[in-house]
């Protein structure tokens, strides 16, 4: 579909989905890190357990090793008498053997003696005696106790490459012995600012100037989501000027992002710079949603590059739709943990929506006692406030014309 | 109450939230840092906007700047002709006067001239001999425009000190010309390992030793949460070397972590130190929480001191409910924002638990076509493969005695 000043395809969400699917990214390259480091990062190789985890019995309470069958049929008023005969310290290997009607004291994560599969909890016992305790509660076989590979069996799989390593995985990478791992190399992502109006935050405004605000969300954007936000500069908005820096980022990034106007000229000579840098150059130019409908997508020789249009709420929007899918892609992230990033709340308002058009909007989301409302930031699009005010956004499907006030809506929290 | 084992008060986890919300911390300092490195960073100061914004009238469609009186009353069956005689350019100010029955072309976002108070849409419009164009449709003032200060005013509280900064709020800060800000300095948190047993994760095991993984899962839910860890090493259970490495600690960060282990002796041994090194000493020992009931949780002069039990399932368990409310105060955040890292699933099974104690536990989330499930993962505590797998936790509060499949839950992701 052409749509009426001739901007070329205005394709359906779904569609622009699917042509960034099939766009080929450059395979991310790998570095070998230290546990330490390597939180957030994605996994570059597969983690095989050499080891059992634990490699022996532990006692999983303070307590007593013994033999389970010695309790048989012990009840509080029917108890059994045992002999304690030795102790298990932390981090020792006991060099004893426990026999029948026998026991050794043993601390929580104590290795148990040969002899014993049980360990009696202190709260189930009386001193009996110098040296006996009396036996208040019958136990079976393994009886607060973890067996050797009982949480991780050798040769396991613990984690697979392209899962996003969490605070948990550090901690079992280093309970199987591994303290450096394969990742892989986070993506430098270019930032190029386009527009003859734009000025840096710090210099004072003169007559119809703005200022560079997407290059700071969109470099936020980026360090939240893994890649190096690499910002080249405010750039005029003149053919030679542009196409010389995006050909110099195309070969120095893993991807790049052209902020600038929204204007029909200026987006025109963004999409023709990116069919004349390489293949297959523009992949779509303009998208059925809002905000963010004039979105340039395209790809030269591996490089995704994006021009984005000018407004904030679709820089934001236009990232967290369509950026985002590559963003993983360049990282070699495999699941899609989108999933996770959402919350379910109830509308406090009618929304209207165009049919045939994805309607992206901004939520504020309250807590009321517990349940969560979704408060519409009605406003026009390019509002900074707005963004500034919301937690997430929420999508109004093409089909639909609207939502109603107390309807379900998922928030995408960002 | 006491414990079986006289192991003090094991106190309800509410009394223990009340606690540790009365605990005095040091107020963080503040540190001055650019913009593009302030993401995720907690803002020390009120943001005021010194300007409006926009700071001019400006078009928010490609068309013509015009009066929209010069349209009331048009319809496609009734057009108005208006002549062009200018054109605006951006970043430029337009230096001319638009009279009544003119027009000029302006690019989205170019400044309204002088005389207009309103854009035509290039779609509402047919060309008509060399310089006038066809009105087709009828604007009131205001239309396609955004005025001077629409989006922020002048003098306009943009952001409050204690908020956390995103990708968005980044922008907000360039859009009002603030290129840095004051924000709070990151707490440092020592992380102090205890254990004969325990053994880096590099070395090869031999006999009873267990590797270090409490200290490395710590130090990356301290990076996930906006703290600067720093791993002490690993000591021996010994008072006074525990004694000088705390000591030491104390001094030198905002938090002290020891991670040991759950024997009744090396936790009343980091109790004592805690309350041999300053004022309040120990705050509580023994929450009524599964797992995680042998916390340790003090203050030594305004550094909170937490002692934690060895399995990982509790350290994750204590961080996520008692050491990160703590944090948050320490790194001057003011809004909780927890309420936004949850999400709600249908248990997809039964879990018993015991009344009079607050069990947490480790959950998978599973997406099946939109619909969110919630799998526990229940095993013995202390197994890193369960903390592996699960996406985040469920609370059972104290008074109920478990949850029936099909419950709605609320997952707190981690």
């Amino acid at each position: 579909m052409i749509d009426m000043l001739g901007r070329g395809d205005v394709i359906p969400l779904q569609k622009a989905l699917e042509l960034l699917d099939n766009v080929a990214v450059v395979i991310p390259e790998k570095e070998r890190m230290p546990v330490e480091d390597i939180c957030g990062r994605i996994l570059a190789e597969t983690i095989t357990s050499a080891e059992d985890v634990p490699h022996f019995a532990r006692s999983t309470m303070d307590g007593y090793a013994l033999r389970a069958e010695d309790t048989f049929g012990v009840t509080e008023t029917l108890p059994a008498y045992i002999k304690i005969t030795n102790e298990v310290f932390m981090g020792k290997t006991p060099n004893f053997y426990i026999k029948h009607g026998e026991a050794a004291k043993i601390p929580t994560g104590g290795m148990l003696p040969d002899g014993t599969d049980a360990v009696l909890m202190f709260e189930h016992t009386q001193p009996f005696g110098e040296a006996d305790i009396e036996v208040l509660k019958a136990l079976a076989p393994g009886d607060n106790v973890i067996q050797a590979g009982q949480d991780i069996h050798k040769g396991a799989v613990l984690l697979h490459p392209g899962h996003k390593l969490r605070p948990q995985d550090m901690g079992a990478l280093c309970a199987v012995g591994i303290s450096e791992t394969w990742v892989y190399k986070r993506p430098v992502v270019s930032i190029i600012s386009t527009g003859d109006e734009i000025i840096p935050p710090g210099v004072p405004l003169n007559g119809a100037e703005v200022r560079d605000i997407n290059s700071y969300n969109l470099s936020g954007l980026l360090l939240n989501n893994g890649a190096v936000p690499a910002r080249k500069g405010i750039f005029r908005d003149d053919y030679d000027t542009i196409h010389d820096i995006v050909t110099e980022a195309v070969k120095t990034s893993q991807m790049v992002l052209i902020t600038g106007g929204s204007s029909v000229g200026t987006l025109d000579m963004t999409a023709r710079i990116i069919d004349s840098l390489g293949r297959p150059g523009v992949v779509f130019h303009g998208v059925a949603v809002k905000p963010g409908k004039p979105l340039i997508a395209g790809s030269v020789n591996g490089i995704p590059v994006f021009g984005l249009p000018g407004h904030p709420a679709a820089v934001t929007v236009s990232f967290e739709v369509f950026i985002k899918p590559v963003l993983r892609r360049l990282k070699g992230e495999l699941a899609d943990e989108s999933s996770k990033d959402i919350l379910r709340a109830r509308l406090t308002s009618n929304i209207a929506s165009q049919p045939a058009r994805t309607d992206f909007i901004w939520i504020k989301v309250l807590n009321n006692g517990g349940e969560l409302f979704a408060q519409p930031l009605l406003s026009k699009s390019g509002l900074i406030s707005a963004l500034v005010q919301a937690d997430g956004l929420i999508k109004i499907p093409a089909e639909k014309r609207g939502l109603q006030k107390g309807d379900e809506v998922i928030v995408r929290l960002f």
